[in-house]
């Protein structure tokens, strides 16, 4: 990651930022005992931006968010985990309503300025009556500084929390704060470790902003990761400015630090998730260069990225690097085989388009790291992208087979 | 599989046909000792047709079947495993031209009656000494007959020889056959069992007519099946007509019942390369029906094909129906939610987008099944598809980490 001067690390999470408060209790919807509900509060309310899962089947709280988020001040986001609310018919809708209503009367502001997210088992009915008498636990224990909590507490199939946040200077002095927290370790439906992003500012930004640098943000981290390829029909990121630091970003330079900031802690949330994937032991960079469009950079990225064989020989950590040449050439991407280039690790592996000689040797060492880059150059054009995947091992098979609480 | 009263299934595979001629030999390309090298020989010449795969990283064998196949007679098919002369750049044309011009000599026919494939390690340079020293034995050793010994000899990954024939009573009286051989086990480069199947019959067919009959009967069969969604470099699909029998398709119903054996033959041939997949324990035959068109269901077929989550529950045997519905709904095809349904080995299980009541206890022993179906209606339309995978299973890790010779 390379170092930007006007940004620095900090801890807190997704209350890092002035204005959050957050808090999490055991409502009893998961079987385990172990936190379920969880609640992020924004005072003063937020002006928020979202984005979301493309899958068309798509779950109520991601209708509901749709509707809400963006469309007016945010005060609070509400998320269980345990049941996926996804495949529910009409009454999923009207369950996640029901719900955002009975927080907002104990929070004091107009239902719409509540919106919830859920994961967990698909196709059955939310535990409405167990969950609304946990609402007023949830908004009585709400304090800033508990980011670690609900970072955990949001947690599914996950082994650990994944948080990040960061200060950032702005060029006129004064700084803002940005920070988040997210879920997820690869597998989805019905007992789903969607992803699930929750990220906050105190920073004053309008929702069109926070919108346009979000989306730019998600496409280059979130959208650029891939466990097992498969999208939830849960999926959520949501982007919150309370504006409590009192200081505006009015655009210009101070907006690029901003969202330099922004594309920091997605990019750490993100590969938070790859390195927390279901049976990973590895982690890989997959950056492709030469390509003739920034769309083909990126389609024979995710091939490379998602192909079974190329997964199995990372986990094997066998230098099968033909795997990788034939999942780009399959990917639709233009390439130009003569011209196609390979480096693992920094090691020349093939230019213009055959091994270069002693390869191997130097490669071995390479492929046990538990993380490395792969860089594919398709001699087609000048464009890049860059994706991150993990390896297919044995457990993730094991997980995923067996999984089903 | 449907009776259809004017097929009936015969022994002798590929030289089930009248006109062709195999023969095996170990040439020394493996290690192991095994057989790897497989000359297919057609007497008269033959007319031929040909499907390749669509990767763009493809192998000189391939470039050069593109050139030869169709264009004119075809007197021979030669057929080594141990290395797939891919990515070998300008000299894996050369050696693949040097070794049909030898073998045309040794039959004595124009180098453009011969062509060749190859399967085995990418990158490597075919040993075209050691190969052109077994051209002789080969030839020498050509005899009816040996349908099994071709389909072992081009075994690599398989386990088991794969083989299929038919012999077509047509309308007027007088029948044809129509035989086949093929390899493949689900993984590719650089140690690929990439796809080859061949196919003949002794009915004498214009080239143009194969051709239209194997692109439709290749698109139902070989292009419906998926172990791991994996293209490999040199997939091959090789049709040849030597009129043997003396008998002719003029079109009409002749025609469509010799369509119809070749669809069978392709059929058996491709659930044959399943059931002998890597690690495979389950086929399952995924059925499409409501899509908005042939091409979504298609699409909707092949995303839950080829879903890791979808693979992996099908190998646990866990009713995660959920992961079904989110494949399609990722899949890009048209789908109506609240329309859906879904049954699986004939067990209702979602109807109108919300599970049956006690969907679970009836299903439980579908699920144990080593093949069974999943019937998935999309409410958009009225278009069908069918495509077959496999599940993904723990071997199937170790394999394709484990795969190097």
């Amino acid at each position: 990651m390379s170092a930007e001067p006007f940004l620095r690390e900090i801890g807190g999470g997704v209350c890092a930022a002035r204005g959050v408060t957050a808090s999490a209790v055991t409502a009893g919807i998961k079987k385990s005992g172990r936190p379920d509900m969880t609640l992020l509060c924004f005072d003063p309310p937020a002006q928020s931006a979202g984005v979301f899962t493309r899958n068309k089947v798509c779950a109520a709280p991601v209708l509901l968010c749709r509707e809400r988020v963006g469309k007016g001040p945010l005060r609070a986001i509400l998320i269980n985990s345990g049941n996926a609310n996804a495949c529910t018919g009409k009454q999923g809708l009207q369950d996640a309503r029901r719900l955002t209503q009975s927080l907002a009367k104990h929070l004091g502001c107009p239902p719409a300025q509540v919106v919830m997210s859920s994961t967990g088992l698909i196709g059955q009915p939310l535990p409405v009556g167990l969950m609304e008498r946990a609402l007023g636990r949830l908004v009585r224990s709400l304090a800033p500084g508990k980011g670690r909590e609900a970072a955990t507490a949001i947690m599914t199939t996950d082994t650990r929390s994944k948080e990040a946040a960061v200060e950032i200077e702005l060029p006129g002095g004064g700084s803002v704060r940005l920070g988040g927290m997210t879920k997820g370790a690869g597998m989805i439906a019905p007992n789903m470790a969607t992803m699930l992003a929750y990220l906050t500012t105190d920073a004053a930004v309008s929702s069109r902003v926070l919108l346009s640098a979000l989306r730019k943000a998600a496409d280059l981290s979130f959208n650029c990761v891939t466990v097992d390829g498969d999208t939830s029909t849960n999926d959520t990121v949501i982007f919150a400015a309370t504006g409590a630091s009192g200081v505006r970003i009015p655009g210009g330079k101070a907006l690029g630090r901003f969202r330099a900031g922004l594309g920091r802690v997605c990019r750490e949330l993100a590969l938070a998730i790859l390195r927390d994937g279901e049976g990973v032991t590895k982690v890989v960079e997959i950056r492709i260069k030469g390509a003739a469009s920034p769309a083909d950079a990126k389609r024979a990225g995710r091939t490379v990225a998602e192909s079974l064989l190329v997964k199995t020989a990372f986990f094997g950590g066998l230098p099968n690097w033909g795997r990788i040449f034939a999942a780009a050439g399959r990917s639709g991407a233009k390439i130009a085989p003569e011209r196609m280039s390979l480096r693992i690790g920094g090691v020349p592996v093939v230019r213009a388009g055959a091994p270069v000689e002693h390869w191997e040797a130097p490669l071995a060492p390479v492929l046990k790291r538990p993380e490395f880059t792969v860089e594919l150059h398709l001699g087609a054009g000048r464009a890049e992208g860059t994706v991150w995947t993990t390896d297919l091992s044995y457990e993730y098979v094991k997980i995923n087979a067996d999984y089903r609480t």
